[in-house]
Parts: C-alpha cells; sequence; structure tokens
C-alpha cells in the first residue's frame, strides 16, 4: 500500500510557515504499519492542485491533504479534489446546518462566505471537525483514497486520529494490534544512545526503534504491530525493561514527559517543595517547571538574580564570598541554593550559575561553564561543569536541565531509601 | 522560470524530523524573484530517489535538494545524481584533499567512509562547504539545473547564499537588487493587521508584502526587486514610513527585533535598570530578557513567586492585602511591582499575577485573566487584562508580552519627553 502527504497553501510553499502537518501524519500513519513514501506541497493555484492530485491519484492508494478548506477564495482543495474526479460540488444541508450551529455557540452570525465550506465534491464522505469551522472530506480518485483534512494542526490532528485513522484501519487485510511506546533520557546523544543499544534490532526484531532529539532530551521511541495483541503486549514488556537495564537512569520517563514534569511529580510523591536560585538559566527552570498545570503544589519561587547586588539582597550572598570566589564558583552556587531555601522554606533548592555567552568566558572559566548546587533538607552539594555547546539558548537549555537531572536524581535516591526502610 | 526544492532522507520522510530547510529556501529563493512551485520529499531509497529526479529534470528549470551527501552507506544523493544524469561517478582528487585537511583540522584521522563524499557525477561542478566535510554539487539533467546541499541546516544556509544565490542571479536574464524588511508588531493578529493595510498592494504595487504569525509577534515582511537600485531605496522607505503611519505604536522595531531585546535596547539608551516579579508567567519574561546577550547591563532580577508566602517573604506583599484581595488582583500586582522596584533598587519594575489555567478560573475570573503594574520613577499603575486564548503556554506568552509591551510603551514615552525638553 502505497501512502503519500499533500500539503497545500501558500504560506507553506513560499516559506513563511513551516510545514509541521506532514511530519506529524508520516509518524501516526506509519505507526499503522503503512510507509509514507513522499511528501509533496503546493500553493494556492487550482491548476497545479489539480495537477498534482491526477499525478497522485496515479501513484497512490492512501493520500492524506492538508489545508485550503477555509472560507476565503484562495481555499481550493474541494474546487480542485472536484474538478480532478469529474464531478460537480454539492452543497451539503446537514454540514451548513453544523457550520451555522459554530458560529451560534460562538454568539456571531455566519458570514456569507462560510457557505462554501459545505460543498463537497459529488460522492465524497465528510469528515467532521468537532473543534472548527471546516468539514474535511474523503473521496476516490483514481487508484487513490485521499483525505482532505484542515491545515490548523490542532483540528488536522483531532480529525486524523478520530476519522482518518480508524479508516484506513479498516482498509488494512489482517486485523492488526499497534504500541507505541515513547522513553525520555538525559546525558546521551543520539549515536551514544543507538551504540549503547546497538543490540536491540537483534533482540527484538519486530519492534521499530527510533531516535528523535528534542535538545537537551532525546526521545526514543519504539513501534510494533503484530496480530496477536497479547504477544505484542509481552514484547512491548520486554524490550521496555531490556533498555531500562541498558540505560538506567538516563532515562528520565517510560511515557515521554520532560524532565520538568517528572521533577514535579517526584516532588509530589515526597509531598516537597521546591525553591530555585538562577543566574545563568534566567529564569527558564522556572519556565519549564511551571509549564506543568498544577506545580503551584510544588514550586515555591525562583529568584533570578541576575545581578550580583541581587544575589546579595535578596539570596543572603556574603559580598566577601563573591568577592573571593566570583559570581561563577561552586561557592557562590552553594550560597544561592541555602539562601533561596531559606527564603523559601522549601524541602529542596538548586541553583545555578555560569557563562552561558557569547561574551564573559575566560580560558579558566569558558562559556559553557557552570557550577550547579543542591541543597536538601540534610545537606548541600555543589559541582562545576563544562558543555561545548557553544550557543546561547543551548547553554542556557543544557545548565536548566542538568540542574533539574542533579534533583530528579537526588529525589529517586531519597524515593529508594525510603523503599527499603 | 520553474523552481522546486526536494528534501530527501527517511528522518524527514518518517516524520522523525521536521523539514525546515524547504521553507529556509524557498523564503531566500522568492527573495530572487523566483517563486518556488513544489516542495517535495522522498527518503532513503535510491529507486524512489532517481525517479523523482527524473520527473524534476523534466518539470523545473532550478531544484535545490537538501540531505543525502554524508559518508554514510545511506547518504544515495551522488548515486542517484549521476544514474539520472546517465553518467559515472568521479573520484575528485580537491575535494578528497579538502576533507583530508578537514579532519586533520580538528585532530583526527580520516574515515575510509568518507572516501565516498569525493565522487561526484561526471560533469557536475563541486559546491564548497566551508564549515562541515560534505561538500555539494550542481549538475544538469533534462531541462534542470540541480543545486544538491547537505541536510544540515546550518551548512545548507551559508551554502545556498554563497554558493547558489550568486549562480541563480547569474541565470537570471536582468540584473535586479532585492530588498527585504522585517517588521515586528504586537497588539493585532495577521487578519487585523492585513486589514489595516490594505491600501498596500494599490499603493505600492511592487512590493511584496507577507505576514508571520510568531504568537504573540506578528511579524510583517516586505520585499521587492528592482533593476533600478535608486528607486528601490526609496520606495521601500516611503512604503515603511507609510506602515508606520498605519500602525503607530503596534510596530515593536523595524529590525524584526523581538519585543524583549526592544525593552533592552529602550532600557539601556536611557541607562535605566529593571526588576520583574512574575508569578503567572512563572519566568518566562526574565527566560527572553536573558536571551539577549548583555541583558545584565539593565536586567537585575525576577523574583518568580509562584507561592503565596513567597510573594509576601521576597517582595513584601502584605497578608492583609492577599487576603482581601486575593493573589490575581490590581492591588496585589501594584504591591509585587513595588517590592521588586524597592529589592533590586530598580529604576522600573513589571508584575504579573494571573490564571494561566487550565484550572484555577472562576466565573469573575476566568482563565485567562491577568493584572499587569508598572512602578516607573514617579508612580506605579496596575491594569486587568482577559485574553481569550485558552491554553497554559499561550497564556503564559501573551501575558508576558503584554507587560514587557507596557514598559515599551512607558519608555517610549519618556523618550519622547526628554527629547522635548
Amino acid at each position: 500500500m502505497i501512502a503519500e502527504v499533500l500539503a497545500t497553501g501558500d504560506e507553506i510553499r513560499s516559506g513563511a510557515l513551516i510545514d509541521t502537518n506532514s511530519a506529524y501524519i508520516s509518524e501516526k500513519i506509519e505507526e499503522l504499519g503503512i510507509k509514507i513514501t513522499r511528501h509533496n506541497c503546493v500553493g494556492d493555484d487550482e491548476k497545479e492542485l489539480i495537477s498534482i492530485l491526477l499525478e497522485l491519484a496515479e501513484r497512490a492508494d492512501i493520500i492524506i491533504v492538508t489545508g485550503g478548506l477555509g472560507p476565503t477564495l484562495d481555499d481550493l482543495s474541494r474546487e480542485a479534489a472536484a474538478q480532478a474526479a469529474g464531478v460537480p460540488l454539492k452543497l451539503d444541508t446537514k454540514a451548513l446546518k453544523k457550520i451555522e450551529r459554530f458560529f451560534v455557540s460562538k454568539q456571531k452570525s455566519m458570514p456569507e462566505s462560510n457557505i462554501r465550506q459545505a460543498r463537497f465534491p459529488k460522492g465524497a464522505t465528510i469528515l467532521e471537525n468537532p473543534i472548527g469551522t471546516a468539514p474535511g472530506f474523503s473521496l476516490i480518485i483514481g487508484r487513490g483514497t485521499f483525505f482532505f483534512l484542515p491545515g490548523v494542526p490542532t483540528e488536522m490532528r483531532k480529525m486524523l486520529s478520530e476519522q482518518v485513522v480508524p479508516r484506513i484501519r479498516q482498509k488494512l487485510k489482517e486485523p492488526y494490534y499497534y504500541k507505541t511506546e515513547n522513553i525520555s533520557t538525559f546525558g546521551l546523544g543520539e549515536s551514544a544512545l543507538e551504540e549503547k543499544l546497538r543490540e536491540f534490532p537483534i533482540l527484538f526484531p519486530d519492534i521499530k526503534l527510533g531516535f528523535r532529539a528534542g535538545f537537551p532530551e532525546v526521545q526514543i521511541k519504539l513501534y510494533q504491530k503484530n496480530s496477536d495483541e497479547a504477544a505484542l503486549v509481552k514484547e512491548q514488556e520486554e524490550a521496555t525493561n531490556w533498555i531500562k537495564e541498558k540505560l538506567g537512569h538516563k532515562i528520565v520517563s517510560l511515557t515521554g514527559q520532560p524532565m520538568a514534569a517528572v521533577v514535579g511529580d517526584l516532588l509530589l510523591q515526597q509531598s516537597a517543595t521546591l525553591a530555585v536560585a538562577e543566574s545563568c538559566t534566567g529564569g527558564l527552570i522556572a519556565d519549564w517547571l511551571t509549564d506543568r498545570p498544577g506545580s503551584s503544589d510544588y514550586f515555591l519561587l525562583s529568584a533570578v538574580t541576575y545581578a550580583n547586588a541581587a544575589k546579595q539582597e535578596v539570596l543572603g550572598v556574603e559580598p566577601t564570598l563573591l568577592e573571593k570566589w566570583g559570581a561563577v564558583h561552586e561557592e557562590t552556587a552553594k550560597a544561592m541554593a541555602t539562601g533561596v531555601k531559606k527564603l523559601g522554606n522549601a524541602t529542596y533548592a538548586i541553583a545555578t550559575t555560569g557563562i552561558a555567552g557569547p561574551a564573559g568566558g575566560s580560558l579558566e572559566k569558558p562559556v559553557g561553564t557552570v557550577c550547579i548546587a543542591l541543597a536538601g533538607p540534610a545537606k548541600v552539594e555543589s559541582r562545576r561543569y563544562f558543555f561545548p555547546f557553544g550557543k546561547r539558548r543551548l547553554n542556557k537549555k543544557i545548565f536548566a536541565a542538568q540542574a533539574l537531572n542533579l534533583l530528579r536524581l537526588e529525589l529517586l535516591r531519597e524515593l529508594k531509601k525510603n523503599h527499603n526502610r
């Protein structure tokens, strides 16, 4: 079975907007065991659109098209599909009523132009859009079954999983079961992970292994299809356990959760609270932590003390200490962590002070140097690290992730200790 | 002249990696006055690659291909190009020497496999890669001139501008001059901007106008080509002035700089410093501010006081005030701004407290409500806003941008006052 994707729209064609839909669709369709052969993109040009639809109708069995379903005149997918299939457009009164109801629910009146969204090629199956005005549709042209979806990613994703994936599953001859696992890791690059897991394809030949680098974390993705559901679950479990053994604490989570959310869970589990003191990470640790809903249950404060005076005033770092060691030093980081822990009356505190660059580096403390302190109920520890990534934004990210990772490992040790008691 | 792009590689085809190269190339080529008609993508499959190269050789005049130039066996662009052109591969000793020198400069020995990178289709022009091992090449197949570039974005971008763009310019019949302008705006959506500037295409028919939404800022892009350089500069200036008049302070910068950098410039200009108190924005304002190198010259601290106790302890917000008004209130925001301004001994302070969601909303203060206070040398002001974006991350961003925007407008007023004195 040959499958392709087609993104439409001048914004994507001209480069004003990056096409994220095609990657998303490819991943989801590949999870069904179907390989996407090509991505295609054309602009809002009726001739070009019809021409590529006809090519696809000859070349592929399943085609997923995004974009061109809006109410304006440059939304051409419905017209182009009808012309490529050689059928007229027909008003669907049921779809029109739904669009009208959508506007009523938003207490707005429907503009005349939205009527266009209820006209579909004759013979098309309408695909409902539960969160927007643009319904999609599916239509057979030549050898291809086409699924036309909106370009707005949230609408496209919902309709892909609810309307398209079940229909493609029905087309597959044997009933298959699918399982995907996302494992987030920190501390090893993609090639180092590949090296550590190099026996995987021999041990688990039925499971596809993929890596996705999302600096500074790397996601490992496992997926598998099998006609025997019990065998599938068992093999996936064995594979996950094997990876757990190989990677140990490099694994941040088995559910794909990012570092800050995992740290949040561990803090919640132990009814612990956290205070942060940030210099070089400039608020990024706090930003990551507070992206998680409910983070106010454990995250108390971050003192982003960029100026030395603020380190003294807010955190109580001694001026003599700053004079003796400078802002970037293990002792300064310790004093920052101790200071913010006391200030927030928190169970744990982390502190960062370093050189994100591009300026401020020296031979002794080059750009990429960071001192991180971790203060817990019983002790405070501090270490210096050097990261070779060079760029300011990358440095902020790796510093922040490393600080959260130290806390994560400490919380895991604590958890183990309590279990063993 | 018909131009297309082709991205190659299994990572992009399978969706593991999002293709940003095609959008970048499309923008750069469109700046030359050449419209990219289609984007294409295939995986690391020799048959598929040859087949699409032959299609492109019939359909397009200029084709820019990315990826497949690495040293491993799944890097197939050189082989596929040779086969599509019907020519053999030839070792280029000059290119091989350069690759060897690259490894010497990194104090490594060259792996055997890298020899592959010095074999090119007979008749190809080699395109130098100044920052990586993979040289590119250009080759004529059918009606098409193909440019093969590496997939690594930094290498591709450098080679596109240094090696490809000058060669395409030579192909254009008349010598043209080009000018691009990026204007960042805040406070109006894309359609509202389009509406405000609807007379633009009539007044400046030679300038192409584009919009790029990068929530919460929207970039306006102007570009133009002209055989007369003086006329080009003059018209672009007139167009920019016209837009300035239409949009006024909705324009954040005429150079595409983001809000936090513009605020930084204004603070520097006035030798002023800034302290921030963040509740609902959770460190995002500080993170944005500190992404700019040299921000330590004006940014002193941000107190990310998520817990009420931290608002009291760190910022000195009165418990009675919190009891009376709650955490999300104009008076609380005022007390936070006043507190952090005093703590940091800063010229200006901004404070945010609101409900980012998904939980915590009420009828009176729904998710999307934020109170922002601005404290300056003479006064402190506070206002409540409601934003209808719903999602937590979007709320954090719009709250942070709105707070920085209030400061930007105040700094502009101050600048004007000083000029008038």
